[in-house]
């Protein structure tokens, strides 16, 4: 052994133990050790200001030490300021080191982590994990348009104060009509787009213990929020026509108080409840005194068949949320609640709480791009793009994707692709992204359910050709992977994925 | 008695009492009233879908009412949709009524309110109770050229896409380096302005219970945040020259593990932490192990003296929080969290949470209006501005308040009065709104101090006229409420509020 581990510990008065681990063989002098060690004690807060130091005599005598290293240590701290002597009484902490100290134990004091990782981006792959438009569809002149109209209205002085915390008035008074269900019984909230609602919605209507309903697969985003807030946690099946009323029926049956679903083109399956389903859902939430939250930030983008009413439209105690994201631009953060009067009273105090307001340039800006027509141009303009997109998933799909089970949406973004048996998503990724092609895993999505053989497709960012040669890449992998002979005539069998 | 109460009770399969209270005398006939009692019972949730409803016949013996009515009710139900008979099996519930049903039982379904109101606005007074620039002088022309240029350029599109939770990077970068003091270890999240920043802090930090010392009088959006989260709060006094240090010393002996201060200007007391304080502060908290999150939105707003350094400066474990909402533009809400890098890298994952990010659009305008140099120019107006009105205020203050006391602050935006003892603040607000002045009265700002002699002046907004005509009126209001003669000479006796 070359060093002396010291076996005598001394006390100052607050009975604090100074116990160093001096190194008899270090080039550092045993002065400088005993200020080092001294001097983290100060900078630790376990010697506080105020606090004295031992004699040197006695400090000496315990460590083993010549009293004249002690007196050269305390020294060495006075002339950093650190402690001071005064005669008589001895010696006295009086400050902190200056110089960087070891930080707090943060892992410690910060609350635990809910965040899912999708695991590490890839550059030039063909991404199918990220559920937004694609930015070279966004109508910049359009935007631009709307942006100079507003900066050089004389608004914009008003624009720059503060706003109220319900959102910019003439934004909440046309989004009311737009939505063309509110009712006098109804208010809105403008919130910081959806995923604000949802937060500000659990604040007010979750406890530690709510047991809340949940579609499964579910968005992440969504999911986290509730875990976070101490929920308690019911996944619902999803079919091809949506939540499985079964799965709602138990979820109700076992105490649910809030039910979330987003009735058209779910992310991520893509899944849309028919009328007739809706129907049972609103009388079995109603029953059951259960709350609903319509999740509405997909139905505008229908590429396909009629609409089905939207939940709010058949029971008056329905939260709708929406959002412009995914039909103009999802880095302006703007979306909606359109609920009871009583609800948006508490969120919007809960708003106020969080944020103060969300931004008013951004709800002007939003307001006359919707306003001046500019937005429902566009908004034809991305359900062409959605429909011409969605039927290359399609040809694809059915050429390249024949060993999977899918269902092809009616609109959004999303397609929900069950992998042959035996094959998992999660270990595939890799595969795929070796070959040029990223998606997220099943895993992702889930609840309480693995969803291993699942894997959502996000198509609407994607050019069709990309989605055609991504589409194909995806399928060699999947038969590689699955030791299958390839089958030349690509035999189409779309059916329920998640049944 | 006009009205039949029937004795008898019905049960349904489910042992569903069915008890209507049927008035004979009505002008609807009883086959009405029956078939709204039912209806209204399925729209209660009282009887549910799948439920059977009793055999006409046992129904009209045990009401004691004919057969046809019972059946007449039935198919008045029928006909709504809301039954559906099946033959030799009875009448079953299928569906609900379809016009507005009574609602939730909200008040208990939403968790419930910490916020406080302010009172009723009144127009036409002079009103120094919001702490926030006067939108006169906001620099519009400046302002609108910063927009142009950022909606020409060619990062418009990626601006209107989906961003990073952590901020826009440009920004991100700009405002670390602009702060003069973030280290290697330490990291930023733009938020959407400091509420925000708090908020999310108060997620990272606080659990139910956790000790929270903040500074009394306080902000109240600061304070409702804490207290929404179950904080225990612990309030610390503040003196002219800020918070108290045996506060601070009572209440981190009592076990704060988060301690909030705004060392500079602090709202609501205008109070400022002498250069010297601040190191003890930092080495009392460091040795406790305590946390200091420095709220520094008003420091950038100095009228007078020299800064004194910001605890972040004194030690790297300190959370610097700032904002663009004082010294430019309220309405955008932009701020900033800057903090050793694992609590930047959970409140980032937090903001995920809460908002996926701020809006970019919003963040890219306010990084141009600052590197062309305007938001210089426009925050030495500001001071300039500052100055002229906290001269309106001192001059008009030592005039006609001399009956309080009060401490002139070095910057910021407000000035906190004691009224001569035994007159209370929020009684005295409405004679004070009668004469033409508003303010907000002490209570207001109280953790669990009363704080019923104090109030706060917010003087930026106003000009320096309507200051003093403000201060005019409201020393009439005080005088006169006080009893007391006006003393001509108008002694000034400026001292330490609030010791």
């Amino acid at each position: 052994m070359t060093s002396q581990q010291s076996n005598l510990a001394c006390y100052t008065d607050r009975q604090m133990e100074i116990r160093p681990e001096l190194d008899l063989n270090s080039e550092v002098p045993l002065y400088r050790q005993l200020g080092s060690y001294l001097q983290s004690l100060i900078g630790n807060g376990d010697l506080l200001p105020g606090d004295r130091l031992p004699p040197t005599r006695e400090l000496a005598g315990q460590l083993g030490l010549n009293r004249t290293t002690v007196s050269a240590a305390y020294e060495l701290l006075e002339t950093d300021g650190l402690i001071k002597g005064s005669v008589g009484r001895g010696s006295f902490v009086c400050g902190v080191p200056e110089r960087e100290v070891e930080g707090l134990n943060w892992s410690r004091a910060l609350t635990a982590s809910v965040s899912t990782s999708t695991g590490p981006a890839r550059a030039g792959l063909i991404n199918f994990s990220a559920s937004r438009p694609s930015e070279m569809l966004f109508p910049v002149e359009e935007f631009r348009e709307s942006c100079d109209e507003v900066l050089r209205s004389d608004k914009l002085r008003s624009l720059l104060q503060l706003g109220s915390p319900g959102g910019y008035e003439p934004l909440r008074h046309f989004l009311l009509k737009r939505s063309g269900l509110a009712r006098d019984s109804d208010d809105i909230l403008i919130t910081n787009g959806c995923q604000q609602a949802v937060d500000l919605l659990r604040r007010a209507l979750v406890r530690s213990g709510t047991k809340v309903a949940l579609e499964e697969p579910v968005y992440p985003g969504l999911r986290n929020l509730f875990v976070e807030a101490g929920a308690e946690l019911i996944g619902m099946r999803v079919t091809a026509e949506g939540v499985d009323l079964y799965s709602l029926r138990q979820a109700l049956e076992a105490g649910a108080k809030v039910v979330v679903l987003t009735p058209s083109f779910q992310n991520p399956t893509g899944a849309t409840i028919p009328a007739a389903a809706r129907k049972l859902i609103i009388s079995m939430a109603r029953a059951a005194g259960a709350i609903v939250i319509e999740n509405d930030i997909y139905s505008e983008l229908a590429y396909s068949g009629g609409e089905a009413p939207r939940l709010k439209s058949l029971d008056p105690n329905v939260i709708l949320l929406g959002s412009f994201s995914k039909i103009a631009f999802p880095g302006m953060r703007c979306g909606w609640i359109i609920a009871p009067r009583p609800v948006i009273q508490r969120v919007t105090e809960l708003k106020q709480l969080a944020d103060l307001h969300t931004d008013q340039l951004s709800q002007a800006f939003l307001l006359r791009f919707a306003t001046s027509g500019r937005l429902e141009k566009h908004q034809a303009k991305m359900i062409a793009a959605g429909k011409e997109r969605l039927r290359a998933v399609e040809q694809a799909s059915r050429k390249y994707l024949a060993d999977c089970r899918f269902t092809l949406p009616g609109g959004g973004m999303n397609l929900w692709l069950d992998l042959p048996d035996g094959l998992d998503s999660s270990a595939l990724r890799g595969l795929a992204q070796q070959a040029g092609v990223d998606y997220l895993p099943g895993r992702f999505f889930s609840i309480t359910r693995p969803l291993d053989s699942g894997l959502r497709l996000s198509f609407a960012g994607l050019e069709p050709q990309e989605i055609r040669r991504g589409i194909e890449i995806l399928g060699e992998v999947i038969r590689s992977a699955n030791g299958s002979k390839e089958d030349p005539d690509g035999a189409s069998r779309p059916t329920f994925a998640m049944v």
